[in-house]
């Protein structure tokens, strides 16, 4: 353990009081509950105290007796406890650690013909990942019975994700590295204030293959709390996720210096001088609370909308049975089975030692959901929001809270749902305007430096619009320029210089969405409806017009879809089975906005890691195994089992139970404006009915009245 | 005057309200006040005593005393009434008609330099587009002395937009033809509830030229206010706008029956049956009001932005001189020196007689401000919103006011500006976020069936958002299907059968932004800055990664872009004369979203016409008169004065005052749940800084904190 004494103070105060901090997260019996962070625990110094929640807000303060009602709901904490209880002695013969550890959905017949008041499916069943002996295992655990009803530990190529346990225990290693120490010393740098962070390696090749790595980077922490604008270029450290061995030690940066802390800290406590407010703050107010109910802890009920909502560890939110309650017939309707985010793509665009490998898979890699943290009550959400916890397993299998992760409030945005001015020289004196309602269900996925916000938008007009809004902090490379005259000609930074030493590196961010639509039922089709100019070869005095022609997808390679301005499409999953009165087939469509594609080679094997960019549209058969779009290893996998290899099988999905999947992308080439943290900037898509209803669902609507509106006064005169 | 007797109804009621309000309106000498509709005026009945505005939110109430205060300030009631007497006079010889009647902008140079406390840059010129003698007349009128400094009657393919006037004395043209009568006679059809509106007919040769033509279609108006949804299909009656003559009936409807009344009326008052109310409003509130300021009537101030806001007949609202104050240094810079929406274009895919003519280039044909009326204060726009009126020319050249026809608001929505949350991994307890706070200036044009809302909206951040959301009624064709089942294997509909005997056809909407980007200052550059797949040939592990390559447009014809998600840009406006401390040049990029482009031939009379379309983005050479992307007279134009015609001369735009244009677009397929009133539909496009400022510049901007908020009770407890 050479060079400890160099490491004393900040490794070891944020090493020590994440490891109470797990202590008490993961100690406690199945039967005990797991306390979240309280002003009482020891983990709940004054730096975090504000991370306290409205409690008027949260749906329930209390987990221990939490008890699931629908097939769909998460693990409980005594659920969790009792598989904790079975996998500790599965594995009574060897150290394991637990990777996911979440409930094995029943299957989709049994949840679609569940009814409340009815038991549920059983047995409830778990699925966890576990790693052991140096293999992955996948167990399936029946949580009454105790039983491991199944068990497979055969290779798979990948690693399941990171653990925050991983993580945690991975920064110290550069600790027992002489090397690293000289390093750091060689470049007059005190190690008392340089932080490691573990990033995860990609994959290149099969020389990587039989360990799990990770590829650690280092940052001054002195200045300022954003450490990500100090880094130390050019050092890599490769080790050990397991044995936390130092595998080799890289650096290539010597020369360049360290940037400045000046101006980087983001935070309201460190800002030196006035702060700006608006001093009459603009407020979204419902001051008798929300219209929607959620019963029995995770079935929102809203407007005509009905959908379970369910945190999870890997996909961050999860939206199951999305009904819409149709206003003629007053039947509840079915619109999509489930929905989440499956998986993401971050890959940065510098082919350089220190930075090639930088193409992360965040779902996959280090779970979107695990990486939620509470949300701040009043400016991540407005007001009126109320919150969801989640309940997750740490990597010994316990049970613990992660509190205020997911809010759900009513949106009005000023905006209109629909209007109609006449006129005047029609002599009909009509001006009609609905305001648009919405209800929101959110999270914010913190991945180191960046913050991905992910909105579920449901519209009372039945469309679902989802959307992806990037801020945070983004990641630079040091570099001993400070202006842009220094630079040669034709010389490549591969990004932007940001500020002194400082270049936000050109990268891209891709979110692909499982959309198991099920319009009316879970036999549909997927529908081309694509757009194409036509002449009229002197039928008309028009010369030529836009004609639609409906091509129904047969197999899955005819849903492969790359969009293009000039030669578009819209998008539908139709039920075939049943039409409207006038005899359209029923359906839905998916609507892109602005999005990106990945540019990279296909034989790359970041690429084909995440090949499920290859296309921004997919649409395969329902398998309840196929969800993770780049496989249910993500790390360090080869791309053996991504959405390509699944869709290539080609399968036929005509009047089938399909899955939809979208990818949207950014391409982000940063700008000063971005440092030292990035406005956010977002984009999303929308699932929008098409001939689902006979008629404009929002017709009925009443517009606001003054009168009804709630009465308000200014904070200082109230 | 044939069959006059069938007309009484509807036509006479409706003509003679619509006459008493424009003699209101047009009647009154340069010296009077022009009454809108107040509690009092004969034209104001109980049907649109709901158009009131209320007093508190709206600017002013009393126009009669306006003074122009700001040298881009639009004419004002007493200077219109100057330019009115000088347009008697000068036409003291025959009829006229004032098709336009604005303010001639000073030179740019002018407005630049000129600064508050100065006098207005002198004289203040009015511009005026009349007929008279069957010819275009365009006057330059001095304002103080009243004479006419420039006027040009030489010949122009095409001609001034239709007045409000044009349509309201074209509408009763069909009663005066025996073959009309006949025609809805033989169709059992009552006369008196048949109504006609006036569509522009495009232009589809040279045949069409020498007078000003629109084709009339009519429409049952019984037993609903939404007669779109009852066409007498076929019919089509070519009219000259100027005689009143009808040139020529087309009938090709004989045998398609009229659809029915039932289910198409939109209006709360026509709700048999209950409307749907959330019982507890989401209201946006700000009791203390807006954080803005509106000097001068125009001149509107709010967060760091700054900038000068005019309705305008023809463009709706016009932005000018949109400056940010640098929150580093306290210097209000320049951004945009103008911006508005410059032309629309939407073609109707239907190739068929009664049809194929519908190409319309609504603010050139119809004036999109014109078209703009008084908003709902609490539907169209949120509480918190301010309201501005409009003061216009009516076709005699008298001035009168549009109430409310611009909302001004600010915007909580619940999302946040930026944030981020650190891992607890990295020992940093931290949770940031801000709430995003924007400003709204909204106005929606309905262009008779169809609304466009248009938002321009203000981020503190220095991003500019601008939204078109379409909504109002989809027209319509008449159909004897009332089943899918009917129509034959191949038969092309056009469009999607919406209801019995109703077929939503296919359409586009383009809509072209006029965006005069001064980036601190006239000379500018445009500069694609190109993503591209480049190999590292084995320098890396990583095959590939995306290249950034920066070009700057050296001519008009270098910056005509065609948008490709596989050959993706960003589009930069930067000031290459001036640069952030590390060197970039400071610049804004436009950042388009969702959008359509045109997929008719390039040699089609529409296209050529609408040529903005050819391309997505364009940047060409500043000159004052190339403001109107279809032609200065758009109506039957040729599409020899089009924006592809002045880049097409492809002059030098580097280090050159130029001007960014970008064309929004649509594909509408209709859909049943666009019958009988349209859901919203939104697209829109950003103008974002790109290292316009050194760094965040909303770095500092306060979270909300719970007793800075306001204190709301719900209405019925309040």
């Amino acid at each position: 353990m050479e060079g400890k004494i160099f490491f004393r103070c900040l490794f070891f105060t944020a090493a020590a009081a994440l490891l109470i901090s797990f202590t008490i997260f993961s100690f406690p019996g199945p039967s005990s509950y797991p306390l979240p962070c309280g002003p009482n625990s020891a983990w709940c110094g004054s730096k975090n105290r504000i991370l306290r929640r409205p409690s008027a807000a949260t749906l329930r303060n209390d987990h221990a007796a939490d008890v699931p009602r629908h097939p769909l709901d998460p693990l409980t904490v005594r659920e969790i406890g009792k598989v904790h209880e079975v996998i500790k002695s599965f594995f009574s013969k060897s150290a394991y650690t637990v990777h996911s550890l979440v409930l094995e959905e029943p299957d989709k017949e049994a949840v679609v013909g569940w009814e409340k008041g009815k038991p549920l499916p059983s047995p409830r069943t778990a699925s966890v990942i576990a790693r052991a002996a140096g293999k992955n295992h996948i167990l399936t655990v029946d949580v009454e019975s105790g039983e491991v009803v199944e068990h497979d530990a055969s290779h798979i190529s990948g690693f399941p994700l990171v653990t925050l346990e991983d993580m945690q225990s991975v920064i110290t290693a550069p600790l027992a590295s002489a090397l690293f120490n000289r390093t750091i010393l060689e470049r007059g740098l005190d190690p008392s204030v340089v932080t490691c962070l573990p990033f995860s390696p990609g994959w290149f090749g099969k020389a990587e293959d039989g360990r799990r790595l990770v590829k650690l980077e280092c940052f001054l922490v002195e200045g300022t709390a954003n450490f990500y604008m100090r880094p130390i270029e050019g050092i890599i450290i490769i080790t050990d996720l397991d044995t936390h061995e130092v595998v080799e030690l890289i650096d290539t940066g010597k020369h360049i210096p360290i940037p400045k802390a000046a101006g980087t800290d983001y935070r309201l406590s460190a800002m030196n001088g006035p702060v700006v407010k608006l001093p009459n703050p603009v407020s979204m107010e419902q001051p008798n609370g929300p219209n929607f109910v959620i019963e029995d802890d995770h079935l929102v009920k809203w407007a005509n909308w009905e959908f379970h909502l369910k945190p999870d560890p890997r996909a961050g939110v999860v939206i199951s049975q999305a009904k819409m309650r149709d206003p003629e017939t007053g039947v509840l309707r079915s619109v999509m089975y489930q929905g989440f985010a499956s998986e993401l793509f971050v890959p940065y665009m510098d082919p350089e030692e220190a930075w090639y490998f930088k193409t992360y898979m965040d779902a996959g890699e280090y779970g979107f959901g695990l990486q939620a943290l509470a949300l701040d009550p009043l400016n991540d959400c407005p007001r009126n929001a109320k919150y969801m916890d989640a309940v997750f397993a740490a990597a010994d299998g316990t049970p613990y809270v992660r509190e205020n992760m997911v809010c759900i409030f009513e949106r009005y945005a000023g905006d209109t749902a629909w209007r109609h001015t006449e006129s005047p020289v029609t002599g009909e004196m009509i001006r009609e305007a609905r305001p648009k309602i919405t209800l929101v269900a959110r999270m914010v996925a913190s991945l180191a430096n960046y913050d991905y916000v992910v909105d579920w938008e449901f519209h009372a007009d039945g469309l679902i619009h989802v959307k992806v809004a990037l801020t945070g902090i983004v990641i630079v490379k040091g570099t001993s320029y400070v202006n842009m005259n220094q630079v040669k000609e034709n010389e490549d930074l591969y990004g932007t210089l940001l500020s002194d030493n400082i270049i936000g590196v050109v990268h891209d961010h891709y979110i692909n969405f499982y959309l198991d639509m099920d319009i009316d039922g879970q036999d549909n089709s997927f529908v081309n409806v694509h757009l194409k100019r036509e002449y009229t070869n002197g039928a008309s005095p028009r010369k030529s017009y836009m004609k639609v022609n409906k091509q129904v997808a047969k197999t899955e390679k005819e849903a492969q879809i790359k969009l293009s301005l000039y030669d578009p499409s819209e998008f539908h999953v139709v039920n075939p089975n049943k039409k409207t009165k006038v005899g359209n087939p029923v359906g839905y469509k998916i609507v892109p906005a602005g999005t990106a594609a990945s540019l990279l080679d296909p034989e790359d094997t970041p690429q084909k890691r995440s090949a499920f960019t290859n296309n921004q549209i997919w649409a395969t058969r329902y398998n309840k195994s196929e969800q993770w779009s780049g496989g249910l290893f993500a790390y360090q996998s080869h791309g053996d089992d991504t959405l390509q290899v699944w869709s290539d099988r080609d399968r036929p999905i005509e009047n089938k139970d399909i899955v939809l999947w979208y990818t949207l992308g950014f391409h982000h080439v940063p700008c000063q404006e971005d440092f030292p943290i990035m406005p956010t900037l977002s984009s999303g898509f929308d699932l929008k009915p098409v001939n689902f209803f006979e008629r404009n669902p929002v017709l009925r609507v009443a517009p606001y009245v003054e009168n009804e509106l709630p009465v308000c006064k200014a904070a200082a005169t109230a």
